[in-house]
């Protein structure tokens, strides 16, 4: 395996790491993974996230795990244990499919940010606001990011926007992990609470929503973090452009719509924290499934796509 | 000043006390209220807060130092320093403008909340889902509360209602106080974040979102916690009844629309909180405006109002 180095991975001196995003933004520790069920723990409990990255990391985890040696039947067996640690994201299970190639998918997720931004920032008008939601910057993938990979391009095309960020209960990626990475890039940015998001748009602030996407149906219908379908009920009833951001990859071309994507129902505990009664009974979808008809137009690494045909057609 | 209890405020032995809102629902500790100064900090600061008991607990504070001697030129400053502790609340200056018959606040505002849930409970049909925001019940009254009076008096005529608690950021009175009072009345709920009531609603688990309002404009548009904007137009995208639940004190007729509405803008650590990037700048609206348009019908203690005529007229 090829050594290279990205902002939430990296592989060097032998040694496959991980940034752990759990303790972001207050403290940068590198974690190993020897095997691939250490993989799939951090998989698991979040320590990598974002739906293209973690892919990937899979992938590295398992090509590691074949470099070394391992018997056909562990190999197999960790295969089926990453593949099942975030049932939502098809990602994972294309870039496992792709494990003998994991150098290549590297190289080629940075060439896919690229293509995304560069899509994407031509829509982006002077001084936008722009909302955005859970995090999707150069943390989820090895190069710059998906929406914020956007954000980032159009900033660096000196457009003058302004980032809203969700603050994205109950994992807070947005507060930590988004604020974070716009502060490192010198982006302005305002942090906001999930339920202000409709009084931002109804302000004015706002002229553009731009979230990523964990799968893709054929259809268009696309399932992201909890909370983006709300934003896009929401951008819709103002008029505002609406946007997912996400690699061709992120489309399953087994997944007809929506309706036939799982989604992951988490731990009580995450929505609890240290606040509500200790057996407060709660219902925690990490994700949600918003449909083609709330959708502008999908910006992939191929181009803008806005009609359904054209999506069924990559 | 005649002795009472309530929930969360109470007169005996000549002590004003207040239940410190800030530390449920792990503890439940009473705080005393010696002057003015005293309850406009607890205001401002949210030991005691909802729109209808905020009103009272100020125009006892202000009669109990009336009852003690204070000079007039103290009356007024204590007066004036009461009405700006929550400048949103347009009960609180009717409220203040009555300190003579502070006593009287009290009762009435029992039978009040009686009535707004005979009128609201009346809507509500067998085996509703009903989500609601903030805290609403007996905490912010001396009665049972506006939105969760009504849930509660369904509740009590065995009309087998379930229901969804926002946990309301960023200071999470869902999550801390109604799910506490829910408990304590054993009213079967479900705790979520802001941003999954879209979600709840489109799986059909919703059939009627309750709230309440800190101030209504003569043409029915009303102020209440921010979210509240969130969750009605949300409603309005999917079919579901929406309603504020307020005493009539709460109408404002100096106030045209909600665009009158003056609102608080709170301080960036209320959303920061401990996970964000320290100086990360953030927007924090305490309320937003909800336009008519999006409400189904008003909830009062004098009745269902549907008509922006009939709120006029009242």
């Amino acid at each position: 395996m090829k050594e290279f180095e990205s902002t939430p991975i990296r592989y060097l001196n032998g040694k496959l790491e991980i940034l752990d995003q759990r303790l972001l933004p207050h403290e940068e520790t590198w974690i190993e993974s020897r095997f691939p069920a250490d993989m799939a723990r951090y998989i698991q409990r979040l320590s990598v996230r974002g739906a293209p990255v973690i892919g990937i990391a899979a992938a590295l985890a398992l090509a590691l795990y074949i470099e070394k040696g391992a018997s056909q039947a562990d190999i197999e067996k960790a295969d089926q244990l990453l593949r099942n640690s975030r049932p939502t994201a098809v990602n994972l299970m294309y870039c496992l499919d792709r494990v003998a190639q994991a150098d290549q998918l590297v190289e080629e997720e940075v060439r896919r940010c690229q293509q995304m931004a560069k899509h994407g920032a031509e829509l982006i008008g002077e001084g936008e606001g722009i909302l955005t939601h859970c995090n999707t910057g150069a943390l989820v993938t090895t190069g710059i990011g998906t929406a914020l990979g956007v954000i980032a391009e159009a900033h660096r095309q000196g457009k003058g926007v302004h980032v809203y960020v969700d603050e994205t209960r109950p994992l807070l990626q947005g507060a930590r992990l988004t604020a974070w990475e716009l502060e490192r890039l010198a982006i302005p940015y305002t942090l906001i609470c999930d339920n202000m998001a409709a009084q931002v748009m109804r302000e004015g602030r706002v002229q553009r929503v731009l979230v990523g996407a964990d799968r893709i149906a054929r259809n268009g219908d696309f399932a992201n973090k909890i909370g983006t379908y709300s934003l896009a009920v929401l951008a819709h009833h103002h008029g505002i452009p609406f946007h997912p951001v996400a690699p061709l990859s992120t489309v399953d071309p087994n997944c007809p719509t929506g309706a036939d994507i799982p989604i992951e129902i988490r731990r009580h505990e995450e929505v609890r924290m240290t606040w509500s009664p200790q057996n407060a009974p709660t219902y925690n979808p990490a994700f949600d499934v918003t449909p083609v008809q709330l959708v502008t137009s999908l910006i992939l690494d191929t181009g803008i796509h806005r009609e359904e045909a054209q999506l069924c057609g990559v």
